[in-house]
């Protein structure tokens, strides 16, 4: 079976191909992964398990820049840059880590680096007032929380750039699946904060790439 | 047709009768006010709409003391209290106030006088830091906040007493009808926050009153 | 009664006062326009219902520049604009037009100046293949859609620039209320669209000013 | 146990016997193809899962012709044919695939041959419009597709004839399970897409068979 | 305030303009009607209901052929066909009548002819079986259903013929709203039931228009 | 850890303990049968799985009628009974009759006898019409069916006696899970459907063992 | 329009007709009257508001036997029976008596008396205990409730007959609608508690009327 | 990776570190442990799964003090007090058990003896009564309900103290995953119960530490 890449996505939207692993059988794995090791073409995946990591087939697995934290991989990526962070990715609690490096590894593909800001929820206010000053001087913020997903509000009244708000799937009860923390962000008190879908680091990070081409027009 | 009030609620759990007025006939409302007339007992309406107010035969709309803003009423209270606040009621918007209402009538009718502090939610963080000192002082506190209702959990986080959550009906799109503040208040960070049913300020209360029984022993 | 405004917004996000109106009681909103109107303040009310405006105190009717369409009032707002338009307001059909219109009209109020392009929906394909020329020179697109709010994931994979996505309410059956809209657009395989809550063109119109900082730095 | 199958379902529907597997023991499974090869009866078994498959005694593995990419089976099938595709199945990803096979096998096990054409969503649009000519030929297009389901609707707008559309369960967070694609194809502005349950390629090809029966009228 | 009409709709899809009127202002019916008058086009107005058809200006009252029981309205429709019924509409219950009509007056709009069956609910079986020879001549059933909506599944097991299904928002309860009888026709037992929008039977009648275009190839 | 059995069950209410095994530990189980063996009590468990089952100590393995067709087991039960059907169970496919089958054994364990009616779905109604007679003898049916869970309705209308309906989680998509079935059943067209919870065999076993005792007073 | 109304109920399930009126125009009353006026048939409305019945004609409102406390109507009833009652409707709060005395109209609609005991809800316990003496006598309770809906599983705990609960869709925030006590009562721990669609007294009333058939046999 | 504790917790709120478990990598959670043991610092552990737990390093197996029938875990925790129950908790049903056991354990964990009283729900009523006495000498109940959750409704009517309810995921079909017993907690209609997360043991116990403290003002 051959695959129809939407190949002409680099031109069209400057976003490079991207590869959502979650429900693609094996086969259609190594079938993508042949097709632009052939061209020598770059290429994220994301979701990638690390159980099905283990089943593809080793050249792959040697080619390709695996990080389970974030079950993402790298073919034929750019080297790390050096240059300085444009945006600051936030996460509320440890357990919001996983999406935030997927947010991380999506902007490194596409040559940006990011700054990173842990573990900053607000049930302890006094991590986010210490660090509120260093986040003013980025233009955009991407802001991943879970459970009761408070810190972007708070965030969106005390900065006036960009907020990119990343709803997770953490927590339990009501709170599980990370329906509660989307619509916590989309009914948010703060004037202007957009959202994605739970758990999608992947698309914060093309919002950025997007956002930031304001700059270079 | 005779009602069957739950008449020794005052003795099992000192809290007075209250009447929930939003599905009753104008037919059952005048029956119950007659019954309570009669024997000169204390009863709380809630939900009591203008027009059902109005509707009331003439004897009761002047016996009872109405308040349009938190639509209840109240036969035969007592006479406003003059001592201390024993807790605080908080909202943190504007369109929260007619359930902090709701709350502070029904501390009233049993008694006990509360402290209101309006208008703080967290998107304009700075009125809570102003105020959070004074809110200290007392061992409840009743939050009531709608929309993202961050509110709550940034108090809990900074707070050691009784925060007692009312997620308010607040909001349009995903935050209509309350659920999306109810959830986010179940789910929140700040551990042992307890909530209570949307818009449910008369609950509130009477948790509250169950609570300061703690310190009656 | 009075009410406690997040009078430092504009300082600190660069965002003017606004006042959401549809729980705010007759007396809440004069309040609220009398504290304006004596400090000479701008201030931007939204869901202002034509019977609410209609209640108003006539002092404050004439001194509203008020938009029946999109339910929006403006006191002490800015003079119209001359400038170019920064971004563009898109909708698919043209009962998402009073959302576009209150997008349209707090960005006024910031000064900002954005083109329309209504009724571009992709059941008519041809409608958007025939601007999308014209939307490209922007950075920034609104993009209000209901029903099956497709045309956000059609325009997000043709157009490089920031979207803005704003599901509405329009519909009935599966549609009602507009979360089919809403969760189509959360899950669209364009990457990297943004959304806001269900009829939020205020809130979309707030981002947009938080990303065009962007250029600005 | 003996089991009751609606033994009158082709002479009444024109349909043949389908076994749907995902609740079925393996006791149940044995014991419907032993009747039907008993009776050398035509049997369709779908989603059949790998583990069931591997689990059914040797003799009825080796007479099935079982297909893992759409769980489906087949026992005492037609054989192939080499008439012209009457029909088209069209999907928007590859993660899609599975559900188009299902169609795609079921028709083939009525006699029916349809042409695929696979990953022509709409978020790259130029695999769509590459491809349009070529759809217009058929009467009936069976268009799979999930997450967003912006396809159908951009395609029941170019095409006058009748378009079947299948959600499918790809995606997570709210995409997940597939009820907003769902929601979405019910409320295409598309006038005239007809709706199947999530993930059922089985039923999408009894639509088409029933249709077909139009122009054999 | 103009409107951009999808004009090539006939063209491209052999479907007339239909405008849905649920959410439109009366300034905007008003000018699509005088658009149409003006180029003496045909047009199909739906969910116009009898509060907004009073309000429209008395020469578009008169212009148009409007159903109150249907909330249907036609201008510049063709003559009422004399031709043979090439389908049939069958609803369960009289209070899935409006819904039905709304399909029927849509066919006749587009010049197709129906037969009605009304009132064959299943839960009185009888009167099914009596008429299902009749319905059996039709190659096409337009079923509308509320409730259960278990009627389509019934006649989905005894007609070979397409059978398009439209679950009506009767009912109370778990049915109000229309999504039990929704979720019921999507997960029917019955092969190939193709299922509308609630309440859609506008959706209905262009789906048979596009079924019927097989026997015209 | 003791557990504290409602002893009193079978005097009050003349139904024998009975034990629902999901959410309980292996030792839990284990303290509750060596509880009833010792006192030679009778005890139905419930969703009893088979590695629950397999994990018990041997000698209550051995003690116990374990049934996996319906996930129960019986300690001390009765003799089985010879005398005649006093009620029958129905299923509308083969996939429900695990839950058929936990009514079964919950009334043998109360010496009640049942007939068992298997896969007579209406999507064939050939198959109901052919029994109908039969099933006329009985004061109760037990009707299980899920997906669209039609065969209930059906019956309803041409049977005077007591339906008791389980809806089954039987299905996918909007199937999945029951509630389509539950919904579809509590809005039956046909008067006075009684229904039980998604699964709850056992609970229409007892509903049915209530109402036999109005024969007997 | 002729109604086709389903004729043979009585003789096949010996209900009578019923027509539910809300979703019914004020001419297909009319109709439905007319037909059964000309017959000298019974008949019995329901849900018929106040409003509607107020705009049918004079004749048929001097004819009917109208209830505005349960929204029921009945022509050419039975008269009164003074029969002992058979049943008891019982009732957890006042704003239950509505969906309870629809029930009690239509057991006396079809000559059966029932006992009616209201306002026993749990958080009183103690007007439970005083009459539970009472209600054993009976083997059928109808017990209405909404809310929490705790009143039929501790009444379920002590009484062993058959018990129908109602749920009723009185309260607000999540018990509004009546899902939360619909809910509560499909999951009741109580075993063997049938349950009835939201605010369903007639469906409750049909089935007592099938189970007293079992006494009858 | 480093983690930023909310170390001040202690000092705010009287409150210890906790640590929720579910979604954090071995990794991390070695992380964690590795900070809290260097500084000798108190820590719960809370949903650590026997799996979890299982594949810590050995060093840390051994310095936790682990039950696994609450999934809780405590390091440097205090002595085991010797001291008087302060308040109660209490179960419906043993399968609610394993979340009172995480009340209880973080109670402890906080130094605070509670009693533990389990297996009383109302649908076996005596049990209650035959405890209500005991349970009025305490100021707090904690009661853990699933299923209908009516147990803490009748509590809260006998009982005058606070009620903390906490709601469990037991149970199948609507009542799997505890919504349908957090809404009734929710609408409860005893006055005054306050509610906690599905499943929330562990908050529980933090509300009742808050609740204490009003004793000890």
């Amino acid at each position: 079976m051959e695959l129809k890449l939407d190949t002409g996505r680099r031109e069209r939207l400057g976003l490079e191909e991207a590869i959502f692993c979650s429900h693609k059988s094996d086969e259609q794995l190594a079938t993508i992964l042949r097709q632009h090791a052939e061209e020598v073409r770059a290429c994220l995946l994301t979701r990638l398990s690390a159980e099905q990591f283990a089943r593809l087939p080793a050249i792959f697995q040697s080619a390709l820049d695996y990080d389970p934290g974030s079950a993402t991989a790298i073919l034929n990526g750019p080297d790390p840059c050096g240059s300085a962070a444009r945006l600051a990715i936030v996460t509320a609690g440890s357990s919001d880590v996983p999406i935030a490096r997927e947010a991380l590894r999506t902007l490194a593909f596409h040559g940006v680096h990011a700054e990173v800001v842990f573990d900053i929820g607000v049930a302890g206010l006094w991590r986010l007032l210490e660090r509120i000053d260093e986040l003013q001087q980025f233009p955009i913020l991407i802001v991943v929380a879970g459970m009761d997903a408070a810190l972007p509000t708070v965030i969106g009244g005390l900065y006036p750039g960009l907020v990119i708000a990343v709803p997770t799937s953490v927590g339990y009860g009501v709170a599980a699946g990370g329906n509660a923390a989307l619509n916590t962000l989309l009914g948010s008190c703060a004037p202007g904060i957009v959202v994605m879908n739970i758990d999608n680091g992947y698309g914060a990070a093309c919002a950025a790439l997007r956002a930031l081409r304001i700059a270079d027009r």
